[in-house]
């Protein structure tokens, strides 16, 4: 790719405008912790561990400029107050900031990234090993390289397979498959096609599709997983279908705490969304709105999971806490 | 309705053009056969049980100016070769002028809308008995008034509920959900909110609706159900969370000659409607598209097919010949 989503020169981070996208290609410089976090607040940075990695440089270039840390730490984490990966990755540098000052901050941003990218390659390996043999796959919203380390997680696993052809869905409301999964495809020079969220599942029944593979905003402890709405319809066609329905993910995003699905409160996001897309007004600018952020898929939907730290097949409490205590073992 | 979306005032036709809603209710004046195809043509009159009462009176008006007859139909007819109705009520309303000239024509076409009003009350009435009880039911696309006569099919049921609240898909991607059904909801006064496509399957397994009604393209001998994509996903969900999965559409739309779904031949539509919505482009212009008009939903998936001559439940090859053996009595 030309221009990566994120970059770091050593003093500055360079991120892609992924508002402008996929109609433009900007990048933006970012200079210190004010512009990182206004940056991540209007969502020229997206993608829960690409933020992660973005705020941990914000935060290393607030200690380089003296500045101080619990301030330039509170702005970072207040830019989207809900991403458990962003306050976790600011804790990471301002730890090692009180510890080491500058370079030992700037050391631990740089090994967040580096996670976030082993991390990357470790679930594109293991996912493409489940999934070989594909010809065409089918994924959901944006989990690439413009939303996590590497090349991202599910996206990630897809451009591991060679030869195979991607059909992305749109991602209703905010476009996320049209406008970045597409973008990331065509820079990778690989055959895709996009399609609207309600056609996916009629694809799957005509078998025009060998597995689903999508990422996954949260998975319970057993195995149920919240994603981006549009991700349960997918796995119940492909249930129908008799095809694989693979979720991939770092296993940071299972919470064991949460005992299933039906514990994970379901942000309700702002009606304007739904109302416009790309800008254009759809509706009646006064139409009440229902705009779930996420849906849940049941465990016994899914396939696989497949994370940096292995594959849960089937998907079920036990192989989920087995996943668990490779990561605690680490 | 303050503007009705169709009206014949004798010598002439007035339709609300479509295109332009929801922002603006625009009433077109239809003077003569062309006026009418081109409003066809152009998506300003659309619906299939809709454009065929509207090419009735095209050609009404054609036979009482004198008109070349064969050229005025062949024109009605081309302005959207496929749709079935269209043809069918061009023949009736030549035939009827052959026979009996230009009052006759104006009868016919004025039987013709009797007949899709009536059709509308009969389903909406069937369908009603059907989901008494129901407090809040899912539909998708537009089924109502803009779609056929009277107040529509699946829309006309709903609405003949009294106390329903409604779900309206938005319908990716010519959003007749969004634009038309919201619209149509907000001026008959009822309770209402539109969701992207992918969300209706996360709501329906919440427990947030009691029953999922659409419309109909066509019907197979065997029951299976063509309809705007977006349908069969809709179905899955409803099976998986054990509610009604209604159908409703006049006995026109049964094709005895289609033994099953997978006979029926699934449009392909312009990439255009894909990259755009509402106007604006969300992908790049040269983004490759899966653009099917229709998915299949198997009759298994089906509880019940309501039509103007009654119900099939359940929907099987034989419930579905006993509908039109039935309307072969009439």
């Amino acid at each position: 790719m030309s221009t990566p989503p994120l970059r770091w020169d050593g003093t500055r981070l360079y991120v892609l405008d992924q508002t402008a996208l996929p109609f433009d290609e900007r990048e933006l410089v970012l200079g210190d912790a004010d512009a990182v976090a206004a940056a991540i607040g209007r969502l020229a940075v997206r993608g829960a561990p690409l933020i992660g990695i973005a705020a941990g440089y914000g935060l290393a270039m607030a200690t380089a400029a003296g500045e101080d840390l619990d301030r330039a730490a509170g702005v970072l984490r207040e830019a989207r107050p809900t991403a458990v990966n962003l306050a976790w990755a600011v804790d990471r540098v301002r730890d090692a900031a009180r510890a080491g000052g500058a370079e030992a901050a700037r050391a631990e941003a740089a090994r967040i990234h580096a996670d976030e990218d082993a991390a990357s390659a470790a679930i594109a390996a293991a996912g493409a090993e489940l999934l070989q043999g594909a010809s065409s796959v089918l994924t959901h919203c944006n989990t690439g390289a413009l939303a996590a380390g590497g090349r991202g997680t599910a996206l990630a696993v897809i451009l591991a397979l060679p030869d195979v052809r991607v059909l992305a869905t749109e991602t209703r409301p905010l476009l996320q498959g049209a406008r970045l999964t597409a973008w990331e495809l065509r820079r990778a020079g690989r055959a895709h096609e996009i399609v609207v969220d309600g056609a996916a599942p009629g694809l799957i029944a005509r078998g025009e599709v060998d597995a689903v593979i999508t990422g996954c905003d949260r998975v319970a402890a057993n195995g149920d997983v919240a994603n981006k709405v549009g991700t349960y319809p997918l796995a119940l066609a492909a249930q129908a279908a008799g095809i694989p329905f693979v979720v991939a993910g770092p296993t940071s995003s299972i919470d064991p705490e949460t005992a299933t699905g039906a514990e994970i409160a379901i942000e309700e996001r702002a009606p304007d969304e739904v109302r416009h897309a790309g800008g254009a007004p759809l509706a009646h600018p006064d139409t009440p709105v229902r705009n779930p952020a996420f849906d849940v898929t049941p465990a016994a939907l899914v396939t696989a999971l497949v994370t940096e730290r292995g594959v849960a097949r089937p998907v079920s409490r036990a192989t989920v806490r087995a996943l668990l205590d490779t990561r605690g073992a680490r």
